[in-house]
């Protein structure tokens, strides 16, 4: 008996999937567990690791497979597979052999450099093996556009049905409203402590346990440890997040958790029929951020959930680094100007973004030059943050995205943070008292309405589809920047 | 042009060895980290990993290659790697590929009927799977022989050179030597006490880094980790090791400890030249003991370093358990019957491996039918151990092995006793004053001489040879059972 091609095709992938799941657990180890001296050959089990898996991507029975299924005769839930593999399939054919191995070569080489350009200050040092970057990637959209734009060929990686323009004109509204903003807050002049005193490790991760406890991420299908940079990893019934501790400042651990539990949560609920499938595993980094920064902010930095998480540290710690409840949400929310993204505030976080995502969009469709990117990046800076930026290692080269090649990335974190703003509203009005378990720690309002309405459709919808179906509203960036002037018009008494 | 059959072989070889490599890491992983809620999951991941490894192994393209290269006109390195080659690809074929995946799925189901049966004392429970897998494994071990000996095929997996014939006569020997030796023992009624008193965990895992240490684990391209069964993984630059703890027995950690760094400092030490290839890795399961061995026993448990060991433990712990440094080396080297293989000291260990290596040889060859296993061992244990099983999760169910299908295993185990009692002789015949930095804890003189005599060359030579070259005298049993009269004379007075 001849095996159906669907059949044939979803066994393969099963078999991908497996595989990819094993390449993501040793990512795992390396950030936490590896022996410091074990890089060299890591690399190089990793690599064989990584060509089997390319093999198995274009595998000419793949296009055989995908000839013969009619996605007309196929339930729902086939037709959204073969949606994601015939995208998948069709991008890696694209790419040629030759291109995706100088890329592998480049991006390690590209991230010693950068990392030693930051760590010296010196911009000049940077900027060649950034130009080779952005060659490689130009030809890589080239490849993937078929004749159409360069930028959104790349970001349609990252976000499956969204292109640069509709973000560029989402960025440019957002941008009128979060510039004043900023601007009303730093100029009433009202000062808010951030949190003080000393939090010993030991009680952070007592109590980071006992947070991602509290927001439902499940212990039995996953682990928290620390790492430099937090992050989460893994699909199905191995869903492992990290954070890191500052004894200094408890914030660090308390939301890089709930970030990271956001991210766990989602893949940890997501339907267990799609396991092992590509609908197994979050739809898109946008949404993946969305449930991320819902848990961390919009619930986790709630007035409500903060008054729960300040008799928890007291608890813990002797004291929670704030006078009182009030004091502690008002430094946990506090709006500070700086130049590093990943320390930014909930108002400063998207005008990092937007800024990044011009420079990068004209970088790719060869309307900047890697010589003129300093420059247009204080400058930029200057005009949205109001400050001069000091040394490089504070502007251009802060992130080690555009050296890992990863172009086409930033604008999902502020299109993630929009989804959350949509969530949020819709999640408001569904469960109007809302407040009154929060306040006691208990979370399961919010993240059962999120299980139900995002997580657990996996890749089920399109990424803007799925917003909408939750939110029953079209998604836009609207929700956010009520929330945003609202908030922190109360916190500053704007 | 044309790449070199023997130059081709090898590449394809070190891709397979980087895919074992992370076959093993996710063997690690699964026993210290991974959630417990993950186990279905991990089971489908790596099954298919073996599959691919199993394709690599018998893809057509290595007969090819080996038909071709004239070992000839090889290196002596290069000829080593053949040898490996040759057997394992001739071993790997010789199997029809029903039988492996039979045994595979027979594996887990037996796993978790002898855990049951043992958890319940039910020998009849565990029987009939017993019988399917000495059934398969006869059938491999069919397949395998070439119309020779039954066990001897399955035995050349562990130990490749070694037959049943010559280590049931070894054994033989051995038992007319050791089971005297035990009766004089028990026989003086000297009582030897226990360690007594509670070490807590933290200061049990300080000591046991401290002593990894000083026997020159590399952390660098190491970890030591807590598990249920302590292990070792991993060769190259990435080889973790394991421990347990029991509070109120720290000879269980230490010298676990002591015994894993053996495994640990072998795989460390091998001739970085040797990496991702089939020369890469400890020769044979009999030498890697040998080395687990000696670190634990004649080095771990001698009066010298246990003189350090027990000031150290005074320095943690506030006390040693005992008395003074002579008491603490005569109860870390106490003699007692009892059932448990893994809790025997060194008199009693042998014994232990003789009876079941006895009984499995007689299994496999058809001499012994399952249904008088039980009554079979425990007749030979009131014969060798003077006393009487008093249940089964004490006699026939003790062990995993044989539910795993690891028949030839055990005797490679008393085989390393046997090659580290030549080893120290030869050891303490070129380092005569060892015992005067071993008693200051050092032991770069014994781990040196290790490392250049054994461990560098990984697999370049045979097993036995190896262990020839090292002691410039053929291997045999007189050196261990000399060592462990003179020693346990002395300490029982005998």
């Amino acid at each position: 008996m001849t095996q159906h091609p669907y059949d044939a095709l979803m066994a393969h992938q099963f078999e991908t999937e497996a595989l990819a799941q094993i390449a993501g657990r040793l990512g795992w180890d390396q950030e936490t567990m590896m022996p410091s001296g074990a890089g060299a050959q890591r690399a190089e089990e990793v690599g064989v690791l990584e060509a089997v898996l390319h093999a198995r991507r274009i595998d000419p029975r793949m296009g055989e497979w995908l000839s013969a299924i009619n996605d007309a005769d196929l339930t729902e839930v086939e037709a959204a597979q073969m949606r994601h593999i015939r995208r998948s399939y069709a991008r890696t054919v694209k790419l040629p052999e030759k291109l995706v191995i100088a890329q592998a070569k480049l991006a390690s080489r590209a991230h010693g450099i950068w990392a030693e350009a930051r760590e010296t200050d010196d911009v000049d040092f940077f900027l060649p093996v950034l130009e080779e970057v952005i060659e490689l990637k130009r030809e890589e959209a080239a490849a993937l556009a078929d004749g159409g734009d360069l930028y959104d060929a790349l970001l349609e990686e990252y976000e499956p049905g969204t292109t640069g323009d509709q973000i560029g004109a989402m960025f440019d509204r957002m941008r009128d409203r979060l510039v004043p903003l900023r601007e009303k807050i730093i100029g009433s002049n009202t000062y808010i402590a951030p949190l003080a005193g000393h939090f010993p490790e030991d009680g952070q991760m007592t109590l980071a346990r006992y947070v991602a406890d509290r927001f439902g991420y499940d212990f039995r299908h996953g682990r928290l440890d620390k790492s430099v940079h937090p992050f989460s990893s893994g699909s199905g019934t191995d869903v492992r997040i990290t954070t890191r501790v500052d004894e200094a400042d408890p914030q660090n651990c308390v939301y890089s958790t709930i970030h990271e539990v956001g991210h766990g949560c989602y893949e940890q609920q997501i339907d267990p029929e799609f396991g092992m499938t590509p609908l197994g595993g979050g739809v898109s980094m946008g949404v993946h951020e969305s449930q991320s920064r819902i848990y961390e902010n919009q619930i986790g930095r709630s007035r409500a959930f903060t008054r729960w998480l300040y008799t928890r540290m007291r608890d813990i710690f002797g004291h929670a680094g704030a006078a009182d409840a009030e004091n502690f949400y008002r430094a946990v929310n506090r709006v500070h100007s700086g130049f590093i993204r990943t320390e930014a505030d909930e108002v400063h976080y998207n005008l990092h973004i937007m800024l990044r995502f011009d420079l990068e969009r004209d970088l790719i469709r060869g309307a900047l030059e890697v010589a003129d990117l300093e420059e247009a990046w204080n400058s930029r800076f200057t005009a949205d943050f109001g400050g001069q930026v000091d040394k490089p290692s504070n502007g251009v080269l802060q992130d080690v995205h555009w050296a890992a090649g990863l172009f086409g990335y930033f604008p999902t974190y502020a299109l993630g943070n929009v989804y959350a703003g949509c969530l949020n509203k819709a999640l408001r009005q569904a469960v109007p008292d809302l407040d009154l378990p929060l306040s006691r720690g208990m979370t399961e309002d919010a993240t059962d309405w999120l299980r139900d309405n995002v997580q657990v459709h996996g890749g089920l919808y399109q990424p803007r589809d799925l917003i909408a179906r939750a939110c029953g509203f079209d998604p836009s960036e609207e929700p956010l920047l009520d929330y945003l002037e609202t908030k922190f018009g109360d916190i500053y008494g704007l």
